[in-house]
């Protein structure tokens, strides 16, 4: 079952040609969520066919221009695309000001409902929630108020053994009962342990998103043993100064943090733009973290059970 | 002498792969003007390889997104690339308040001055002027208020006549002085009229941007015997009643105006993505109004003298 990233974008403030700003949609077993929305995100989700109208949730990291400057756009085309579906975003304390005053002022109206979730966390809160994933909320350390999110899956059903309900003479009946963990009585009114008719569900997985920040050891916590951990890489160790300066993370601070939060793989972004080629990057982060792969705009990451 | 309109998105409403919203850029003489900035306008301008920094003025329509989505993007690009010489944005009562509320929430501190220039136009009004051009705006009629815009040139200096200047023994140290018209003296102390000395520059030019409006009568005196006319063609004429409401123009209003105001060419745009093809519409326009072109993103169209 599909646990996907797609990245629309992973260029840092100014877009250029190669890259666009940030965006991502995480698919989570057909389940689709936008996190960030720079400029140009509706075309980027045209770009690699997504279609528009599966994304009911929309995270928004900050309010910095490369993470927020295409919701507009997008909440604009969701309108004329003829959406009635309401839609939850999920932003910083101000992303309601922010949105609806550029409604307001181009007297725009929506047919649909939007619903907005605006946050100002001092600790890892579970901000959404659904049949297959749990999202949460956790503070990042920028310059301005800024969020990370986790997508925690939920486990699936127990998988049935068939032989084994025929050995114990168990009904095919009770397939829901077992597939959900209780124990069943068989033809012969004997009751029949689950863990002897069904096998474990494939472990659950999860994905982290964190950007932008600077090097936070909180971080590792909030994200513990991810499976798939983006974190912000937006210069080389030589640009250290820079970093600090500016409350980002080098690529050797995103596979510190990988490391020390146990994640899985890592995943980096959010280049300057400095960086044509994510070589260098990749190779920095590698040298501490070896499962590291570098995002390019287009790069689909599937998360494996 | 330059004078061209290069189309950085001639769609409407949703941008698509194929075209995108409106934006232009009039270069004037080595003047840059950039009209209408949608969604993804700082990715037309590197994609065409116009320098950004050659902008001074941005003129904005009216507030509808895919008119002035994209200005908040260029305008913090701007900041990133170092922009500190002073901005001036001409665009409708609110866009002052639709930029600085995305500023202030964004926390973004710009490194050069925006200047803004509110307008809500009654009438055909002088609103900026340098040394190669006059711009007037003047308004149209849309569900929001909006604003159409004109490009006037000035006349270039009169044009020496070397044989003349030698026949009638008048010294090229009055080169400057003839060019901007004043009779001379000769060596032997005889008045030289100007117009035996110079001939008259090339004739003047002008460009208008219309966009969007309903068909309206009043624009074709506002931009009387403009040289390039811009006006917006969102429908085909089997779509009138869409076009009345939604207060836009058929292919054939574009051309009613064109004819009426005596325009030497129509340059129609803004059109519904419905039509990937713009030559139906391009068509419909010609049957009334024989020298049209139909725009297309990256399109540049020379005005001659």
């Amino acid at each position: 079952m599909q646990f996907s990233v797609v990245i629309l974008g992973c260029g840092s403030a100014a877009p250029t040609l190669g890259r666009r700003p940030s965006s991502q949609v995480i698919n989570i077993r057909s389940h689709h969520f936008l996190v960030d929305c720079g400029e140009g995100t509706q075309i980027q989700l045209r770009k690699y066919k997504i279609k528009f109208q599966k994304i009911n949730q929309i995270f928004i990291s900050h309010l910095h221009g490369d993470h927020v400057f295409g919701l507009i756009g997008l909440l604009s085309t969701y309108h004329l695309l003829g959406r009635t579906k309401s839609l939850e975003i999920f932003g910083p304390l101000g992303i309601k000001e922010f949105i609806t005053t550029q409604l307001r002022l181009s007297e725009a109206y929506l047919n649909y409902e939007l619903v907005f979730t605006e946050l100002k966390l001092t600790e890892k809160t579970l901000i959404h929630e659904n049949t297959v994933v749990k999202v949460y909320a956790f503070p990042l350390k920028h310059r301005i108020l800024c969020h990370g999110f986790m997508f925690e899956e939920k486990p699936t059903e127990r998988r049935l053994q068939m032989a084994q309900l025929k050995k114990h003479k168990v009904s095919i009946a009770y397939a829901n009962s077992i597939k959900s963990g209780k124990d069943v009585t068989n033809e012969e009114g004997q009751l029949i342990k689950n863990e002897l008719l069904s096998k474990d569900p494939p472990p659950t997985r999860s994905y982290a998103y964190c950007s932008d920040t600077i090097y936070h050891e909180p971080i590792a916590d909030y994200v513990k043993n991810v499976n798939l951990l983006y974190h912000e890489s937006t210069f080389l160790e030589n640009l250290r100064d820079r970093a600090e300066k500016t409350f980002h993370s080098t690529a050797l601070d995103a596979a510190k943090i990988a490391k020390l939060s146990g994640a899985g793989q890592l995943l980096i972004g959010h280049y300057s733009a400095r960086y044509l080629n994510s070589e260098p990057l990749l190779n920095e982060a590698k040298g501490l973290f070896v499962n590291t792969l570098a995002a390019e705009d287009g790069m689909i990451v599937e998360i494996q059970n």
